[in-house]
């Protein structure tokens, strides 16, 4: 069968390794004789894995003893209730940057629990651009920011300096480039972009923050609750933290986040570049605030859509799509995609070019 | 390497067709050329599996379409505040049945909500027994029951008859045998022990009783954003909602829960039969009570535990400690269990009874 070039927003392409080291643990883990999904999660041989895979995130991201890194269940989306829960005090208040459409999911959560100041949002420009100048207020409990909007294609390209604590939803460029940990109060992320499959959420914690609400917080939405069973409060999805650990270990072995920052760079600057040579296309985000995760793009004449889709399904290029609420067309170009990839895609709209040209 | 007989109380063992499958989907999902957790969860091939599941999942029950059935993210340990969130008015009482550890963790979550009733509780015991004899105030909004007590092994042998709506945490015995559905306003389970590996749960809803507690609930945690959006409001876990699909498929195949129960029945019985006979050791659950799916023992003389382990580990029998609250032993004869794994730990029982006895 041909290479398939998976541009998929997520789930999302993965080192092939890592699918290959859990096909290997599904029929015998760790020598246990027992498939991966048949084991207890209190098995020795997994709580190895999961050790490992807490190890494996705080070292790529350099994260000292000063956060807890937890892996929990119920995505972003269930993120978005456990931030204010567990950080906006009873009569307290929270600052949100909307950036896009998990950036207003998020903050109709926090809505459901207290005060929300929106202090800037790009929505009137179907979230083309990132917000620059803003004011935070200083009695805000955090500020929440989203720092890669995967429907819009933009991206924040540093952590900011605020005011005010700093909650950022990483969901689709954690890993993506080097980070600074040590200015953020909390980082979430669902694993179905950069570091695994779907059914497992990533949390980094600093440490001291929690436990100040006054919230009755239900159990299972309570940071402290994953903190102090070290994810196994209840039973952990196995096989997704399985697969998180492979890819933290393939991340690792081709040098990190250095490196693959250098590589999301290259890939983006390739599509980019072509998106604004080729005269049958166009950009949909601002130039400056464009991501290397999600390239947003559409034909200056959309009755070619169809078309270039059929180039696209013809070269064996698939989630190419764009996002139903957006349009157009989107390229995921997330930590496992090889630049080969990139190229084969530049390669289908220089051929379109020439043919609809 | 030799089989092992895995008698994990949960992750536990699933069907052999079903792991195969899964680990062919790995390789190339329903031919997309791509690996099932690198497609999109919205991709039609996903999307079938997850209409597949949610089909077998009704067609195994007899379920009607007065029912939902859902597949989320969280455990039953999600449901245990999910539940009254969704059922339980503010100022309403909901009553309990205190069986085990599970059941109590459940009442300690409605109770961060509002007014609970425990009607009764075998707590005193160590949970030994199943309570039978209570009545249910008229006025609660729902009466929640634990079918299997997976730590004690305990179980409810068939659908109670009751006067309020009635709840069923069925995480460790849901299609084990026949139930009737009609019975119960509301059932979920944990997919890790019967249906499926960790990392997702099932949850079948009643028509018509949601939305009517008054209550602001968290888009998460409540059924109604799940049903509305067919379980994909957010990214799904889509390998562990697969594999339960090929669990369902291997139960449908093998006769469904008819001859699964017959198949559960015997193997217990060939294991109850052996502790009752044999001179060292004794079960520990009340005999009308006891469960057909973990079976709860001790030796007699509790100084030969490690050596019954020993035995039990010679012999490739995996699973087997009790749980660390209770102590002694525990089989788990889950639907996927074949009898012969049942055999293999008789023969040992009988072995160790003819050196120690």
């Amino acid at each position: 069968m041909s290479k398939i070039h998976n541009f998929s927003a997520g789930p999302a392409i993965l080192p092939q390794v890592a699918i290959d080291n859990s096909i290997e643990a599904l029929k015998d883990f760790a020598e246990t004789g027992l498939s991966l999904i048949t084991v207890s999660h209190r098995a020795k041989e997994f709580v190895a894995v999961m050790d490992q895979a807490v190890a494996n995130a705080k070292e790529l991201f350099g994260i000292g003893d000063d956060y807890d890194v937890i892996f929990i269940q119920g995505g972003a989306s269930t993120q978005f209730c456990m931030v204010p829960f567990n950080l906006l005090p009873i009569n307290g208040k929270a600052a949100y940057l909307n950036t896009g459409t998990w950036a207003t999911n998020a903050i109709k959560e926090a809505e459901k629990l207290g005060n929300v100041e929106v202090v800037a949002s790009s929505e009137e420009s179907n979230f083309n651009f990132i917000p620059k100048n803003y004011s935070i207020p200083n009695d805000a409990a955090y500020f929440h920011i989203t720092t890669n909007n995967t429907i819009y294609g933009t991206e924040l390209h540093e952590d900011l300096d605020v005011n005010v604590p700093l909650i950022a939803d990483m969901s689709s460029d954690i890993y993506s480039r080097p980070v600074d940990v040590s200015k953020y109060d909390l980082i979430y992320a669902g694993a179905q972009k950069n570091i695994g499959p779907a059914g497992t959420t990533m949390v980094i914690v600093k440490k001291g923050i929690l436990g100040k609400t006054g919230r009755n917080i239900p159990t299972m939405l309570n940071y402290e609750t994953h903190i102090k069973k070290e994810s196994m409060f209840n039973t952990p999805p196995v096989f997704p933290i399985f697969v998180v650990n492979e890819t933290f270990k393939w991340l690792k072995s081709i040098g990190g986040v250095e490196e693959i920052y250098k590589l999301n760079k290259a890939k983006a600057q390739l599509l980019y570049n072509e998106i604004d040579n080729n005269p049958l296309f166009k950009g949909t985000a601002a130039v400056e605030d464009r991501s290397i995760m999600n390239v947003t793009f559409v034909l200056k004449n959309d009755s070619l859509d169809a078309d270039f889709l059929d180039y696209c399904k013809n070269a064996n290029i698939s989630g190419i799509k764009g996002h139903r609420s957006v349009g157009g067309f989107r390229a995921s170009l997330y930590n496992a995609l090889p630049i080969e990839s990139v190229q084969a895609l530049v390669d289908v709209m220089q051929a379109f070019s020439q043919k609809f040209g």
